[in-house]
Order: structure tokens, then sequence, then C-alpha cells
């Protein structure tokens, strides 16, 4: 098998192929040296891949017949195997691919890949991690909203998961990682949040544990990773988007409001649009489902070819980096907690 | 009984009286005619009220010798009987003022507030309110925090009292609530979420159920009134603080980019800070205690003299309005769920 051998369902997300093809040549001319392994409608697929020679030479090119759509329900997506992202997912689990990514259906692709490739030992299920700009850069944020209740051992789990890919995303050896709370102090918030924060400051684990952060500190930027359940980081990083797009629209009010402004917003555009494509970029690139026997990238489903170049090159990132090797060597020394008693993993 | 007494804690938050004093000044220029009662330490509120003698004209000035700092844990400040958070909420009790404003310690207000005020029929615990800007204008948010787990009847309860706060904050007759959600599809979010969601769209109650919103929603402004636990409700407000902060930062970064963008900033920047003043009021003007028997604000732990008039202006409005009265009203007709069977309140 080469080096690195990227496996694509090309059917997923709005643009579907249109993004995949392009998105693959964007990569390659980024530098991404590997192979990828194609999946999806061949009518759709194989008049991209003859515009894109550059991107035919490295692929092969599966043909199926069935896609999984936006309004599939997980459960119904579970039984197509012939699907472009069943099959994306079963190539990895059958040695074929170091890793899959999909811009299709999200609760599909979660539950698609949870049953193919099974979770890493000492996982009891996998999460959801993104990226979020802040002040100082940019941290790692999960549970994106996979699970929405967790339990002490979740979190554990999520600080390991986060902080090893902190380590390679973020190119830092200890990041800080903080639990998501309503206050700094230790009496508050959930039993289970103060459970897992007791058992993170006794523990050695690839990331270095921080404490309790509040919800403006995702903003700040005062931990490299931030660990929630999924229903408050999904509120999270929606209230995230929501706000940002808030703070822009009053932005272009103000620069429309007077003469002077209109042509203040002329002088200063060039740098005004760095800073937004910067800031986006950074919110949208999709997720990191972590925890699984295998890299899986979930681009976003309204990616265009630069979002889905982005999702090949951080997947190959993180199967040069071992990142599953990592996290199961990791979680050979993080206890598992049952009804409260701490043992060993 | 004059038309309109507000009984105010003058030692809060960082200011103290020096934000109370000039703030009611300002709320008085403002056209608030209401008569205050001014708990505070004598030798830091007399050289004020000596200052500002329209104050003094209709104020009563009670002084105390103890107050309730930052530190206090609410278990201690609740039996301290002669503070001026302690004193300023009896007062309202007692019959001798309409409401109450303090910007003194969250945690200690609220209980002190529940111990002496007591939550109206019906309502089996107070909620913590608040305003946030949204691209069409403001939203009331609720829970911010008093309750970090709620249950379909605290959902349906915060519905009724948001939505009457949004009849009268944003002058809207049948206000639209959302329940905050991971998805707006029926089978999504916890069982307690669902329970309450299937409640508000079959009762009559003061405001207009809308559906499941997600985070993006509070800052598209989508509903007048978001509902959700308090532990969500306050991450998401702060999180949307650090957001409004980060996108204030990278614009400030744009502008000082280049000579041609510095020089953008100097023509647009009257329009920007009109914009960006607006914006940050909104989002910083404390919480409403909602549910008590009598209006309770709780100005900003931060505020300044304008700060805390607007938060004078508020409660007036409250009392004015009748908020509890008519949450009173309203609460007769909503059910109550106990272990999933619905009653009458």
């Amino acid at each position: 098998m080469p080096d690195l051998i990227l496996s694509l369902d090309a059917m997923g997300g709005d643009n579907g192929p249109d993004a995949v093809i392009p998105g693959i040549d964007l990569a390659i001319k980024d530098g991404l040296n590997a192979k990828f392994l194609i999946f999806g409608i061949a009518e759709r697929v194989e008049p991209l891949l003859a515009k894109y020679p550059k991107v035919k030479e490295c692929s092969e090119f599966i043909a199926v017949t069935e896609i999984v759509t936006a309004q599939d329900r997980a459960s119904s997506a579970l039984r197509k195997k012939g699907t472009s992202m069943y099959m994306a997912i079963q190539a990895v689990k059958d040695g074929q691919a170091h890793g899959v990514v999909s811009s299709g259906n999200t609760g599909a692709l979660m539950a698609t890949a949870r049953l193919i490739l099974r979770t890493l030992p000492g996982v009891d299920r996998p999460f959801i991690a993104s990226m979020m700009p802040t002040i100082k850069g940019r941290s790692v944020v999960l549970d994106m909203g996979a699970n929405i209740t967790c339990d002490a051992d979740a979190m554990i789990q999520m600080a390991v998961l986060g902080s090893i890919f902190g380590q390679i995303g973020l190119g830092n050896d200890k990041p800080t990682v903080g639990i998501l709370n309503v206050g700094s102090e230790d009496q508050k918030g959930h039993d289970y949040i103060r459970q897992a924060a007791s058992i993170l400051s006794d523990i050695s684990f690839p990331g270095q544990y921080y404490g309790f952060i509040e919800g403006d500190d995702i903003g700040k930027g005062t931990t490299d990773v931030v660990v929630t359940d999924g229903f408050t980081g999904n509120v999270a990083l929606k209230t995230a988007e929501g706000i940002a797009r808030m703070s822009s629209h009053y932005m272009r009010e103000a620069f429309t409001k007077t003469i002077w402004s209109k042509l203040g917003y002329l002088l200063a555009s060039r740098s005004i649009k760095h800073i937004r494509a910067k800031l986006d970029a950074r919110l949208y690139n999709g997720g990191l489902f972590l925890g699984l026997q295998g890299v899986c990238i979930k681009s976003h489903g309204g990616s265009d070819a630069v979002g889905f170049s982005r999702a090949l090159l951080v997947a190959a990132q993180m199967v040069r980096e071992d990142y599953t090797g990592r996290v199961a060597e990791a979680m050979k020394n993080v206890p598992h907690i049952e009804n409260g008693s701490t043992e060993a993993a």
C-alpha cells in the first residue's frame, strides 16, 4: 500500500463531485502527495476526472449506484451498503485506505463510521470536534453534537482525543485543556463535570488540564482544547457562527451609513476582506470524528473545492502523524470510571 | 404610597454608589418619575447625594453598616439581614417599594430575593433572563444560569415568563418563543425539551410557540424569546460576548494593517462607534430575575452610571406594566407536569 491513501465519498454535501474533484486538484497543488479512492456515480464523476487529469492520474474511481441524501435517516443509511458513503468507510476498515473524507449527512456518516470502524479501545463512543477561531489563533472544541448527554468518562476521553488532535492540528506538544462550565470555581456545574475535572487534575495524559472555563474563553482562546457535552458544544458553535454573522451585518451597516463611511470602507476593504476570509475559513471547516479505529473527516455540507481540499489536508496530516495509534497508546493510562469507582482502562 | 418607588442596593458592583447615584440622576434626566429608597454606607453615599441634589430630592437614604461582597457565598449573604442588598429586597416584601435594583453578587442576590420574595404561584423557581442583540433587534434569552438543570415544567414556565417580558420589553403583543436545541426536527434533543415543546404547541399562553431553534438563531433573531436551561444559556450568552469581542479585535487588526485601512477607519469611525455602542449596551444590560413576587433587576457588576440608569428604566417599566400581576394571571392557565402526567396548576 502506498504511503498515503484517502478514501473519498464524492457524492456528499450540496456540491457533491463538483467540490470533491476540484478539491483534490487544489490539494495536489498545495503539495498533497497521496492516492485517492473515489466512490461516486459514474456519470457525475467521470466527466470531472476527464477535466482534471492530475486528479485522474493519482486516483482510482469506484462506481456506485446508490447515495445517502441529506434527508436520509442515520438508521436507513446504515443498511445501504452500496452507497458511496458506506463503501468509502468500508475501504478504511478493509485496509485499502488510511482515512476517509465525506461532506455527506452528518448523522448518517457518524452512525455508519461507528458501525464499520468501531471505537478505539478505552473510548466508549466517537465524538465530533471542530476548530474555532480565537483571538490567539484557533482552539479545538468538542463534542459538537454526537453525544447530547455525556458522563465523566466521556469528558475524560474527549480531553485525551482533543489533546492529541491539538498536538497535530495546532503543533503544540502539550495543549491546555479546559472544561466548559458556568463559572471557574470548583463547586460549579454538573456532578459529572466536577468528577471529570478532579480526575483530569490527577492523571497524566497528552494534554495539560487547565480547569473550568466559561463561554467567553472560547473567543479569548484561553485553552487550546475546549471539552463539553454535545448539546452545549453544538449550541456554542452555532451561537458563535450566528454572532460572527451578526457582527459582520452591523459592520456592513456602519459602512453604508454615510458617504464618509462608504469611502472609508473602500480604503480599508482589502484589509477587511483579508480578515474576514481568515475567520470564515476557520469557522466552517467541518468536523473531525474522533475516537474511531480510523481517520474520518466530515467536510462541511456546503463545502466548495477550497473547503474540501482543506479537509483532505487535515485527513492526510492525521494519518501521517498517526492520530489513531497515538490515541490507542494514550488511552492505556486513562482510568475508566464506573459507578463512581475508578479503574484502569 | 406614591406611583412608583424603587428600592436600590447602592453598594453592589465594581462601582457601588459611584454608579448608582449618578445613574439615578441620568434616569431622572431621561424622564423617570419615581421615589428611590437608597440603602448604603453613609460615608460613601451621603457625599454623592450632596453632589446630586435632584437625586436627593426624590430619595430616602437608609444607612446600613454591612454589605455583601463579590466573594460572599450565597449561603452566607442570606444570613446577613443588615446588608444593603438584604434590606433593599426586604423593602419590596414589606410593601415599601415596588421593585429592587442591585449590581451586587448574582448568586447572593438570587438566593436572597428567592428567600424573601418567594416565587409566584405556579412558578417553581426563579430564572434569570437577559436581552441579547440580534440582526432584527433584540431577543429575550433565559435561563442565563439560575438553574443549571431544568425539566419540562421549567421550560414551560420560562416560555410564559419570557413572553410577558417580551410584551413589555420589546413592545410585541404576541412574542414568538423558540426552544434552543441541536436541530429543528421533532425527535432531536433531551426528553424534557421534547415534552415541553409538545405542551407549548397545545396550550394558550401570552406568547406564540415557534418550535425548536438552533444556536445561530440567537444572532439571527429568529424568535423574540429563546428558552433554554441555565447551563446552556449561560454558555451561549458568554460565548456570544466572547465572539463579539473577537470580531471587534479582528476588525481593529484590519484597520491598523495598512495606511489605507487606517485612513479608512478615520473616515468611517463615527459610524463604527455608533454601531459598537449600540451592540455593547445591549449585550451588557444585566439580568432580569423573573418568576418572583416582585420586580428584581440585577444590573451588571461592571455597570457605570449609564448602565445603572438603564436598569432603573427597565425596573420602572416592569412595575408600571404590572409584570408580576400578568405572570400570576397567565400561570393560572398553564399545566403543571408531574411524572409525565399533565395537570392544571
